[in-house]
């Protein structure tokens, strides 16, 4: 089909009438259809299923270290997880705190002990005024809840193909001492797909900024996600930080939540020396200690970097046919007419989608009327506000393929609804 | 033996030299043992491991509600859960929010969050001024380093065999509108083992706090952890502020800590509907949902309240034999010479010990000298300082029976030891 612009006022009234009559019909199957969230779908869930069943005699709880799993203690994580998860980040044991379930957890603790205790011995960030992050978008939606929460101003920083729009990064953070944080899904960014190139992660560790408590919150949630096993990976940034002596300057996160158990996976952080002393000492006020028996689980069911890989490409082989579903289908319905387009990620959880300015949110709304629920449109951009009302983030892991591609098809017709009324409106 | 103190000079010398022989002889031995943390032993760990291998196939993961456990979501807990721990804490599941492993990390985020964000719509604490908390003495530690971490300051209140000094709390509840919330072990006290009487819950109950946003903090870490299931439990606070037409005003923890695992476990709190609203808004923003695998896997093996104090029942065949061990010691050695008083505990962790004034740092100090750890002296208390240095908190359920016989008669030693000492320097 041709660019929807260059049809007449009258083509597109008849197409227009067509597709609603389309839609008419899709709506009366009474679909319930989800692609709003990034959940793994029920055969992912079943990969890991063996690791539950994994530990038996009382002999099976001790960790490398002697202690016994199932008591109090070890704040930090037991020393295998240390190492285990520092591979995943690419960092020394030394350098990681194993947690609990949730690396949503560590990053909201972490923002709200720098609110209230400040960072490695600056003043506690309350007390420092309005504080500032930057929040690459779109990005991701409970990232900015947690800015929202605290009262944290957030900027939004265009995002490409290379990650955020770095002239713009180091401007504000060289030059404004109340910017404090920067929020990154480096790899497979949520929802762009995105890998950041080398050059935007040396600038990043590079930086000079003007608050001595700025950190970078590198929320590494996709860093073994990829569809390949040989897609390029996301340069280090601890190593790029320290080589530019900057290496208390960020703070990563990592989690299994996407490789083992959304509900039930272990989540890590890992930082500097300085960083890590500094956070535990708090932890050890917060808590006697993380699940030590799940992460001794973990440890035993991927052994170290290489069996999580393995493992993730089982992952892969049931998500990567969503992706090309989805894809095939806007590509099908989509392709040359002007209206949308959409990013083609190797790896991650999601599809960026653009629609024409200012039809984001009808497109969302025709959507959810027929019963196929997306991501609210916004919902990627801090406050919830696309500027453009233009982003959809689209989630294809959960829903089983056909439901997929029903979802898809009436997911491109609204936007083809939509659209030509935009058109109309102009004309 | 008689008192010690009605011996003549030149007898307590004498005696203290043969103690001190005796002394030297147990420091020959070169001794390692720990009586210093309420942690379970190893044959208590291994109560519960049959826990850990209830979970099989796909089924196996769905709630009643009909998720799938090992996905993200329900971020209060699963319904069956928020069943169990309401039937343990005496409340309806409306009032349960059902957490990860930790109660103490429960409390911690509860005191951060009354900090940043006040209680129930109330202007955060962080921006009152000085908070301040009731702390009764001798108490938990780990309640008293939250205090600390957060800067709230501290006021001891005198614990007796009924509870906390009702009268002072009252007024200073009363009367001094920065006066935030109370600590309450209610059932089987840390350290002292003591059960709040009725009366005072209902006083409790009763308060009507200068500061509308006051909340007790109810930490009922063992409420079914008595050493005979005919004991007396402690009145239900919730009830009893709901009677008083005050049903904001508390906060009910517990865990399964010491019930499972206490790495492991399963922590909860409860309260009223318009504090369990305003807190899950909260939770909602910091994480996805807590570990429900675990939490699954806990409801599966206790079933029902009835389950878990049958389960209590084996947990108690264990320790009772060592409080009565430790008891008997004590009694033994240092009944009727006026030096020394202790309590006799029907449930809980912990045996408190009191000296002589001024003797309680020594005596621990002498202890570990010959390899026996103790909690430091002082550590029940607000800021690690005991007005009377007279109380050691003894923790006797980790050391198989043998172990603990010898830290006993070391630890009697000790305190005749210091005591002789102390009460020679006054003749």
């Amino acid at each position: 089909m041709s660019c929807l612009e260059s049809l007449s006022k009258e083509e597109l009234i008849g197409l227009k009438g067509s597709l609603q009559k389309e839609y008419e019909q899709v709506k009366s199957r009474n679909l319930k259809l989800d692609m709003s969230r990034g959940k793994p779908c029920l055969a992912q869930l079943d990969l890991s299923l063996e690791m539950i069943g994994l530990l038996h005699t009382p002999e099976d709880f001790r960790s490398e270290n002697g202690m016994d799993v199932r008591n109090y203690g070890m704040p930090d994580g037991i020393p295998e997880a240390r190492r285990l998860f520092g591979e995943m980040m690419g960092v020394e044991p030394e350098a990681v705190i194993v947690g609990g379930n949730s690396s949503l957890n560590m990053m909201f603790d972490t923002v709200a002990r720098s609110m209230t205790h400040g960072v490695c011995g600056y003043s506690p960030w309350s007390r420092q005024g309005r504080v500032k992050f930057l929040c690459p978008s779109p990005g991701y939606d409970r990232h900015f809840a947690v800015c929202e929460h605290f009262g944290i101003e957030m900027i939004p920083v265009p995002m490409d193909e290379n990650g955020p729009d770095m002239d713009m990064v180091e401007r504000l953070v060289q030059t404004d001492a109340m910017v404090k944080g920067i929020w990154c899904v480096p790899q497979y960014s949520n929802p762009t797909g995105i890998t950041y190139s080398d050059e935007v992660v040396r600038r990043l560790a590079a930086m000079t900024p003007a608050a001595k408590d700025f950190r970078i919150f590198w929320d590494n949630a996709y860093c073994i996600h990829g569809f390949s096993q040989d897609d390029r990976n996301v340069l280090n940034i601890l190593d790029a930080c320290r080589q530019a002596g900057h290496e208390d300057m960020v703070y990563l996160f990592c989690s299994t939540s996407k490789v083992s158990f959304p509900g039930a996976g272990v989540a890590a952080m890992a930082a500097s020396r300085n960083n890590v002393d500094f956070i535990k000492k708090c932890i050890g006020i917060q808590t006697i200690g993380p699940d030590k028996i799940n992460q001794l689980r973990h440890v035993q069911y991927f052994k170290n970097l290489d069996g999580m890989k393995a493992h993730m490409a089982k992952h892969a082989a049931i998500i990567k046919p969503k992706f090309d579903a989805v894809l095939e289908i806007l590509e099908e319905n989509l392709s040359g007419l002007g209206i949308a387009q959409w990013t083609k990620p190797t790896g991650g959880y999601f599809i960026s989608f653009d629609t024409m300015p200012g039809c984001a949110r009808q497109v969302v709304e025709l959507c959810r009327q027929a019963g196929v629920v997306l991501t609210p449109a916004g919902a990627s951009f801090p406050y919830g506000k696309d500027p453009q009302d233009s982003n959809i983030r689209i989630a294809p892991t959960f829903p089983v393929i056909e439901e997929l591609r029903q979802a898809a098809q009436l997911f491109c017709l609204c936007v083809k609804i939509v659209s030509i009324e935009k058109i109309l409106l102009a004309k």
